[in-house]
């Protein structure tokens, strides 16, 4: 891929296929892009909608890159990638991944950006399997850095070799997950995080607002400059981690028990009761949220945990 | 408190006792900082250790704000805010508070920074169990900007709103939790998703340093900006966070299953096998952290996210 402009295919335009297209646009000045979808509008619906996540690049010269189409053959037949988000829907990705696999080169990188539909699962009618891998991102990718890379037990080391080196050499934070899991890791760890806190708000501890407020005060900054085991170790002092478990291991598994629980108690799952008065809750404090301002802000958080040189104000 | 400078007392000179008498004297110009603690090399301690904590602040002139005693009496008498951080010990609680309330102002306020001993247990001996209120911090406070503001069913609105407005007029997060709980909110949601992270690493999903990677170019950023439910109320477009529940309830619903599986399965409880392993792979990673380089980075993020005015660099 080092001699010619890298090409990538992006199959399915939704939000999550036009971020991922804009990303590549617009941090690979020369790679080629094509976008395939089988929308009956897709020119002017990508005309319309890529800009708004072309930011701070020279939006004409993105999209002379740029070839839309509605053929799949077409639009992977030159492809050095192929990064596929169509529905989240087994039987549409066990299907589409032999018609790639016919059209597409035979060195192509094949990727899906689903947030749950393993890689074993979804090659089953591959001619190949070990081509295909997970590419899992947070939403958005053009403006979040991770990108949680899953095979499945057939993937060759040469895929994810090259499907690491590949988003390393964009900057971005590629993160090998080592066994095909439900809801891979980000999901399960922020989903472990929401449940506790959708349970507190059912229970009249915290209001939403106020539960929001604290994570963004505390543990959403911490967990920016180091994660939670880096955070804990460091808690620990010389000692790390096992440092930190001997002194408030007690206070930690008092949580872990009373989230347990409360959780049973008050009956945390999806779609019972709780969840009508949380949403509503949330609803009227938030209204409709301004994603533009979040992905501003959250650029900003971005390059000041990055940037070593940047000064601290008085 | 207005007329005069504010008078506070720090009773226990631990690291948490140091954070915050830095913040106090870092942030309110004026303000006079008492701290109490019964080791004999107080003074020394005390010199050797604050100005560590006391960044972008003339260090000479926050010291000559400061008293230095053995005398809990002498260090409570003149103050307007009396701040506990002695050990995490019910006992030691409950027999302080008694000797402060007798030796201090009628009108002082009384805040206890424990991490989990309530209001209404540490004021068993008070004669005026109204005045005691929890003000738990994330640590270190001189940094981090959240303070959980506990009341106990006895505590005065009175001491509530006097607490909420102080931290408020310092620019800090103050916010009331509504229920004496277990753990309070921040280490309740913070433990929940470590111990996702726990149960990952032990089943050899992830590891340590890729799972920090994951949060650390992913949730931290995000919520950083805006807390889970505002994050999820945006995911789920017009229709907030109810159709973002609509749309991947069933999803969600699949982790939670799936970690409370996985925590029984590889036994994730405080001192069970997998914490010698995980607290291991820690070590290894990390070694000893540098928290001055953390805590550097960590202003910077706040700074970013709270300040409307820098632009995006291109």
């Amino acid at each position: 891929m080092a001699d010619k402009p890298t090409s990538i295919a992006i199959v399915g335009a939704g939000t999550i296929g036009l971020s991922f297209a804009a990303l590549h646009l617009a941090k690979s000045p020369e790679c080629l892009v094509s976008i395939f979808d089988t929308r009956s509008d897709l020119r002017n619906y990508v005309h319309a909608s890529l800009p708004g996540y072309l930011t701070d690049v020279d939006v004409a010269q993105c999209l002379a890159r740029l070839k839309i189409t509605t053929s799949l053959e077409d639009a992977v037949k030159d492809a050095d990638v192929v990064q596929e988000q169509g529905p989240e829907n087994l039987d549409f990705k066990q299907k589409i991944w032999p018609k790639i696999e016919a059209a597409a080169s035979k060195d192509a990188l094949f990727w899906s950006s689903t947030s749950g539909i393993l890689a074993s699962e979804q090659s089953q009618h591959m001619h190949d399997r070990s081509r295909l891998i997970v590419v899992h991102p947070y939403n958005p990718p053009h403006v979040m850095p991770l990108l949680e890379v899953v095979p499945s037990p057939s993937t060759t080391q040469d895929v994810v070799d090259r499907t690491l080196t590949f988003w390393q050499s964009l900057g971005r934070v590629p993160v090998l997950i080592r066994k095909e899991c439900t809801g891979f890791v980000a999901n399960r760890l922020a989903f472990a995080l929401f449940r506790e806190a959708c349970s507190l708000v059912a229970q009249g501890v915290v209001s939403v607002e106020d539960l929001d407020s604290v994570v963004q005060s505390s543990m959403g900054p911490r967990w920016t400059v180091a994660g939670p085991f880096k955070s804990y170790h460091a808690g620990g002092g010389e000692g790390g981690l096992q440092s930190f478990m001997d002194k408030i291991g007690v206070t930690v598994q008092a949580c872990w028990t009373a989230s347990d629980d409360d959780v049973k108690k008050h009956d945390v799952r999806v779609d019972a009761d709780w969840q009508r008065e949380v949403c509503r809750q949330t609803k009227e404090v938030y209204g409709v949220v301004e994603v533009s301002e979040r992905d501003r802000k959250t650029r900003r958080v971005l390059e000041a945990v990055q940037d070593g040189t940047l000064p601290t104000r008085p």
